[in-house]
């Protein structure tokens, strides 16, 4: 804790070790409830789960907490990673001073059974099953809004929870920019036809102990540490930071289309060499962590999109993924390269491709800012999921479980989320094209210098977890704020030879 | 809760269950420390573990806790199960009330040091390099007796922290008989070389995966649920309680003598089935555990000593054996128990075996009451060590090592633990001898009817969690105290067919 002086400081982080201390808990207790938990422990860990969680808001708003909070607030001189610690704590405190416990307890209960009514409707494929929870969500996210504040528009309040100091104002032109090219550059592609919408190898079925070897080999030569970290399997991918030294990914081995598995693991590992990278001197305390969600998907997708799915990563790893995959032994590094890389449009977002991928969020930013800033009624959501759907992406779901009931954020109260999934898209373009500037990125590829690449995001994003604001640490990473333009350009340049 | 109907003991179990999620987040950390956790993790994990459990002692210390703990204190027409609660808590407040932070903290650094200088005296063969640390301890330990009191002996207040309401007095008697018959009994068994000292299978290297096999069906077979609990690798088995529903146990795998990893299998079994089996109203409180070490230690003998090495077990078992380790081919059923049932004085108290392994306890019991209740000089005790291993096991160290300094106990300050084996296999004696009456166990093993041992098991000892104390337990599971002859006659039945 060299780098914190002021003694206020130091007393709050000392505090704030004991919350540390339970985050650590609950990450290991979420990690083994999706690996190795066995069936019947679910009761009782979901209460002790809720118990620490509990307990460390608690510690959060004691009395004690607050009284040091208060008094390193009134320094002057602070460092700049002092003042990043008062500004995260600061924004944990607004949030709980701003939402009284009933709001909460009452949120907490409505997605509890928004959860259970979403399961049912999606199954049933009907979105009236769905409609009465969702108009309660939507309705404590408008109040919730309200309740934290805001100073253009209720929408913003929600995005700042997931993405700190994100607007629609800040966004409109992002989102303008992918309505107005997008869909034109996918006709284009799909015209084209150099990368297909469907390739044989998605339904070549694998053997799962040649995939895992192949996973853990890739991982090493990628530089995941084994030594701070594990790949184990789960339902669904996920990476968890236990601690500095411990953060675990997950991934899965679906019956065939095996590059479904090995892109999850590449973005997973995306996630978690973020926090693997971050400074130790930042360790245990609440800066000691990525920044936001959208700095997050950044770093997944980039080792996802633009590192893996490259004719350079794919020409000098091609030995390795056939020496574990026999049903690669007819293909070459570019019929892989095709593979990796099909264009299609489709009716469900985890499954979209780098280039449609905006699309199915767009729409989502759509509904969203109308469902909070105007008075829409819930009911013509689905006619309005399915005209976007037709008018983005030129397909119509036949039901709602393949649209609007798709994804399970709603459901969980998280309205505001998905956009920073196009945050990240978008950063990973724009560090790609700084990175190659700097260090030619794609030679470093070709030359399997990884640790190249590794360095780079230490030195210019990492290291500094949550120092920064996510706006701020765009600017000294990248040098320039967030623009679609550099992400049109690598899907032109890409998929278009343009 | 339905038990418990008072409404200060609610609220003090529910301010209790805080301090179990925390105990729960614990013991799935230390599992996971001990199994599948990177490397790198251990000084992370270290700190998130002591911030936990200091902050469970600052959560059971509290104002809010003592208030409701004194209120219900003074509460007239308490269940069974309440009064239970208000014993084991009552013994934990005692113990921080006895003992101050300074003292405590003076025996944390303490203990730390030791185990150092333990391990390198253990690795030089030298007793003097330990001789400082373990002065210190035997020294904060009388200093501890004499703060947490006692009635007769300072040793007493040590011994009641591992099983509670245990004496000197209680103990003498017990020992006395194994001193005065069991190295008799141990000659006998020698000359008659029914069992032999030495077997050849001890020798014979089998194959890892196919013990692992073989350990997980027999486990199945004797009733270990694991949708509740799991088998995995570590250093050393042991047994760990995450939830009521959650309890596993871990083994070891070394490269050849396949009995120790199959008995330390069944051994920790035994630990888990009991807590298993503890009745579900009592979760979460501070009842819903086993009750003491020893009573803890007689279940997993049992299914060690009784039931895995008896000749039943080992002929309606042969064929699972056979079917997964080759090593066996040759080997008929008598051949198989006496290999499980070799007798050999030896020096290590953890390799002995079921007849000579009371003779270890002797030793340490009488060293530490020395310790404790009288002024002898530590440089003495290797002297001493060995003058007793002569005596009563006919053989002397070679050096220090394979001596005085084999177990890790006193350096971890825990002074009266060693007791608790002793109990554990005289009443595991005692059990089986009730049970045999009762249910015909020998037969019941014969027909591989576990689930009646089970049974037995469950309604006699295993529900009652911490509801009453071990000595109390002992005579409702059993209707008689502790009685070193019932373990003397399954010996001389066993092994010397008397």
């Amino acid at each position: 804790m060299t780098l914190f002086k002021n003694k206020y400081i130091r007393k709050l982080l000392d505090l704030y070790r004991d919350i540390w201390a339970i985050n650590s808990a609950e990450a290991l207790m979420g990690w083994d409830l999706d690996t190795y938990m066995p069936k019947s422990a679910h009761r009782y860990r979901g209460i002790a789960l809720g118990r620490l969680s509990t307990l460390s808001q608690r510690l959060m708003l004691s009395e004690e907490f607050r009284k040091q909070y208060d008094k390193a607030r009134r320094e002057k001189n602070l460092t700049i990673e002092e003042k990043g610690v008062l500004r995260v704590l600061g924004r944990e405190l607004h949030y709980y001073d701003s939402l009284p416990p009933n709001f909460l307890r009452e949120l907490a209960r409505t997605t509890t059974n928004a959860r259970k009514s979403w399961l049912i409707a999606k199954k049933k494929k009907r979105y009236e099953k769905f409609l009465p929870s969702l108009k309660k969500i939507i309705e404590l996210s408008r109040r919730k809004a309200e309740l934290l504040g805001y100073k253009d528009k209720p929408y913003d309040a929600l995005l700042d929870l997931y993405e700190e100091g994100l607007t629609t104002k800040r966004l409109e032109p992002l989102f303008r920019d992918i309505k107005h090219n997008l869909p034109r550059i996918v006709k284009k592609i799909l015209v084209k036809r150099v990368f297909p919408m469907n390739h044989e190898l998605e339904s070549k079925k694998y053997n799962k102990e040649a995939m895992e070897k192949l996973s853990k080999e890739l991982l090493k030569r990628i530089g995941y540490p084994f030594n701070r970290g594990r790949l184990d399997v789960s339902a669904h991918p996920f990476t968890i930071d236990i601690s500095p030294n411990d953060v675990r990914i997950t991934t899965w081995y679906p019956e065939k289309n095996f590059r479904e598995s090995l892109l999850a693991t590449i973005h997973e590992f995306g996630h978690a060499l973020y926090e693997l990278q971050i400074s130790k001197s930042l360790s245990m305390t609440p800066i000691g962590i990525g920044v936001s969600l959208g700095i997050h998907e950044s770093q997944s997708r980039f080792w996802e999109n633009i590192v893996a799915k490259s004719k350079q990563f794919i020409d000098t790893n091609l030995s390795l993924f056939k020496k574990h995959l026999s049903i690669l032994d007819q293909y070459d590094s570019f019929e892989l390269y095709r593979y990796f890389n099909t264009v299609k449009p489709s009716l469900i977002r985890v499954k979209a491709d780098e280039v449609t991928y905006n699309l199915h969020i767009l729409i989502r930013f759509e509904i969203e800012k109308e469902m909070i800033n105007k008075d829409i009624d819930p009911r013509e959501l689905p006619v309005m999921w399915n005209e976007k759907m037709e008018k983005y992406l030129g397909i119509t779901p036949k039901n709602d479980a393949e649209g609007i009931l798709q994804d399970v954020h709603w459901s969980q109260g998280s309205i505001g989320y998905f956009p920073t999934y196009t945050i990240g898209t978008l950063l990973a373009a724009q560090i790609a094209r700084k990175m190659d500037r700097q260090i030619k990125l794609y030679k470093r590829i070709e030359e399997k210098d990884y640790s190249s690449i590794r360095n780079w995001l230490r030195e210019r994003i990492h290291r500094y977890g949550s120092i920064y604001t996510p706006e701020r640490l765009i600017r000294i990473a990248i040098g320039q704020s967030l623009d679609p333009e550099v992400f049109m350009e690598h899907i032109r340049r890409k998929y278009l030879f343009e």
